[in-house]
């Protein structure tokens, strides 16, 4: 698929778009296991309630053909898709913070299917510096700015407490990560070539228990 | 405060400001750290980079006062959001998929400091049924309709394969679950009291890896 390698590099996609290509993925590769050879954006359409013109257009950015009246070949599409949402390079990373939601998300393995391999973290208590969780090691954060070459790794992924967030963010930035995949609720600062990904699972559980209390019967 | 739990049932809060709320309420429990009594809209505004009018607005919806000239008091600031943000309740749960993420999920005990309990998990993996997690008893579905009503649960957490993404939640939602905290990348479909919150960690991850691209060196 080296057509689609090409052009990812190149091009700002707008974040809705970029939300909702997972959907179309998912969707694409289970109608692939239910034997589909074509799809069109209005059979995805029916199937996600999102607007068939909106589907033509987010798959726009994808630059993959389809056939007027046959649809997109669903093989092609998911390749193009896997391809372009950046799932089939393995981005290395390292994680900061050890703690409950930081040592999940080491033993998640799934998160390599998605293009993401955490390869090393760093936590500074002295009982786990040194050891290693699901096969990644985990050092101490002085040793940092010379793994972090080593490894060659430009993703941070921030799980420490809201206390130390933004001088741990400082730490990754000045050892040279690129883009910080922030789990924590506080609202980091970076410099503007810096890439932040905010994932407060907090947030999503305050709208949940939000909307859940305004559903319930009084 | 019992003054602020008569409120959060009858109030639809827009999503941005729910988002918003944590952000916060994480930035004024560090203030409390430094030792600060009373904090201002435009004290965190400048802090966290959000408009110091969308902050007084946001914080309009949790019902407390400010005073000119010497702003909120922390300590009451910090106990109103966590009750207006659902985080002082415990919220029960179920989860259906203990595989990688779900497993990870299950071994997070930070989620219950946000108002999230985690009961029982369910999976069709004979070598799983019958064992636990992290002190949660895992079951075959089968049980679910009897054991949900014994446990009082109404929320459902999502982490499946995608191709019985949908049947689960129908399984969830005939079985008499309220809400469904989807982390799958597939797009599920409910009635409509239904609350449903999407988790992609993989819709993140694409963001986060075009941001990355578009920044690069060429």
């Amino acid at each position: 698929m080296g057509s689609s390698s090409l052009k990812k590099e190149s091009m700002k996609v707008p974040e809705p778009t970029l939300r909702r290509l997972p959907w179309y993925l998912s969707n694409v590769k289970l109608m692939k296991q239910k034997g589909e050879h074509f799809v069109s954006s209005t059979q995805i359409s029916k199937d996600i309630n999102v607007d068939a013109s909106q589907i033509a257009k987010d798959l726009s950015y994808v630059r993959i053909a389809g056939r007027t009246r046959v649809g997109y070949d669903v093989d092609a599409l998911i390749a193009v898709l896997e391809d372009f949402l950046g799932f089939t390079d393995m981005h290395k990373a390292v994680l900061f913070g050890v703690g409950s939601l930081g040592g999940a998300l080491l033993r998640d393995s799934g998160l390599k299917h998605f293009g993401l391999e955490i390869v090393a973290a760093f936590d500074i208590k002295p009982e786990l510096v040194g050891t290693h969780l699901n096969g990644i090691p985990i050092y101490h954060p002085d040793e940092f700015k010379q793994r972090r070459e080593e490894l060659g790794v430009n993703i941070g992924v921030l799980t420490v407490p809201i206390e130390i967030a933004q001088s741990i963010t400082d730490t990754m930035v000045q050892g040279g990560i690129k883009a910080v995949w922030n789990f924590t609720p506080f609202r980091i600062r970076v410099p503007e070539d810096i890439v932040v990904q905010n994932t407060s699972l907090y947030a999503h559980l305050a709208v949940m228990f939000n909307r859940l209390n305004c559903n319930e019967p009084k």
